[in-house]
């Protein structure tokens, strides 16, 4: 049994305590968060705190907070040479406080507060510092039934980069896709469908094999059509670059 | 039960085919390709055609060519009053020779030769000139199993641009998580999971509620750890720039 102080309230905190809680092998003791309202309603479930003078004994800590008070809130726990890991894709683990034996915990998903999350579905990136802290961090990850991977701080920061690219950018162009279909009488629904059937090809092929569409094909006539019929620069821009790209990467020319 | 023919070789007519093969309601009288050998290894299933004198009476007849092709082909049939259909999304209607009852029928979805179509999942854009033409069409969409929608020139055309962001160019940013992944030493494989939670998040979400990370919380800090981790000046590019679409679309100034 692996026991477990959790600190932080935003959405990785919650699913993170939702998913141990129900977990065996783990053990939360408290749930910390310096916003007690923010989890209050967890209360029958779970001690909870707001006070760091308060904080029990634990195997690890997990710090779910946001990059930028990682490393002060690190330094304030009062206690040390206890197992103390940050969530975080792009925070180096030295700046957790050195008193601390440092590890990251890194789940590379996107959580959101109103979707469930299946940890099966949620690689856990561990990095640790010494040698000996890796099999809790790796078992608390076993616990979630999540896939582990172990990383450098480098491949690390590498992936959360690339995750920028495959979630907040492709949520972008959906954003565009949605104002494109609204802003001129045609119904978003009906790309949603083309949406996941997008994401579902590169499970088993690669993007590269998986790629269609004009800019592949060299078809300027459609792009020319597609450019004259877009209303924004912004997005103009956007088609030209990503046009560019994928021709770039396809070996043809430049639009 | 209607009868069809379709014309073309590529995936959208060796998925059309295999889909009405199996359709109750629908009856394939030939499949015609001026290309034979690519559809050759259907023959026992179908008559398969490469002369346009020998094609047979139909209610229907799908066009399931190239763009460029449709107009010159339409032409060349030789009959007329019969329903004629193409399946472009960015191909005018008026395209398909006049002496034909013209319609279209846009699968707004991606095919690939090696993946398997659910139609349930293919939501075909239905645009017909005379309106007798529409029941049929739709007929042959429900045999099927799939959602219709009756759209208008420039609707299909809306929808064909939408779906080049969401889908090609959504596969480019995948492309490019490959080549920042590979190029680093970590593995591509970790983010698939993520690439297929953030298209099931747009199925109930709109894609502006679905928006994290850096760009949208406006964490300049972690934008400039990214640009300076990007080797390549045109992944930089599209970081910046669709990096400022976000920051646009969620009030924040640009980078």
């Amino acid at each position: 049994m692996i026991s477990l102080v959790i600190l932080g309230s935003g959405n990785v905190a919650t699913h993170l305590f939702k998913a141990f809680n129900k977990a065996e092998n783990v053990k939360i003791n408290q749930w910390y968060s310096r916003r007690i309202d923010a989890i209050s309603s967890y209360k029958n479930d779970i001690e909870i705190i707001d006070d760091l003078a308060k904080i029990k004994d634990a195997d690890a800590y997990i710090l779910a907070v946001s990059d930028d008070a990682i490393s002060e809130l690190s330094s304030q726990l009062p206690f040390e040479n206890k197992l103390v890991l940050h969530t975080s894709g792009s925070v180096n683990v030295y700046d957790i406080d050195k008193k601390h034996k440092r590890g990251v915990f890194y789940p590379l998903q996107t959580f959101s507060k109103d979707t469930e999350i299946d940890f099966k579905h949620v690689p856990i990136c561990i990095e640790t510092i010494d040698k000996k802290s890796y099999p809790i961090i790796k078992n608390l990850a076993i616990a979630l039934g999540a896939p582990t991977k172990r990383v450098n701080s480098d491949q690390r920061k590498v992936l959360h980069l690339a995750a920028v690219f495959v979630n907040n950018f492709t949520n972008q162009l959906y954003r565009i896709g949605h104002e494109i279909t609204e802003s001129q009488g045609a119904e978003f629904d009906l790309l949603k469908p083309l949406i996941l059937e997008t994401a579902k090809k590169v499970q088993n092929l690669s993007p590269f094999k998986a790629q269609t569409g004009p800019a592949k094909r060299d078809d300027k006539k459609t792009m020319l059509k597609h450019l004259k019929l877009l209303e924004n620069q912004h997005h103009k821009d956007i088609y030209q670059l990503i046009t560019n790209s994928i021709q770039h990467t396809h070996g043809r020319k430049k639009l």
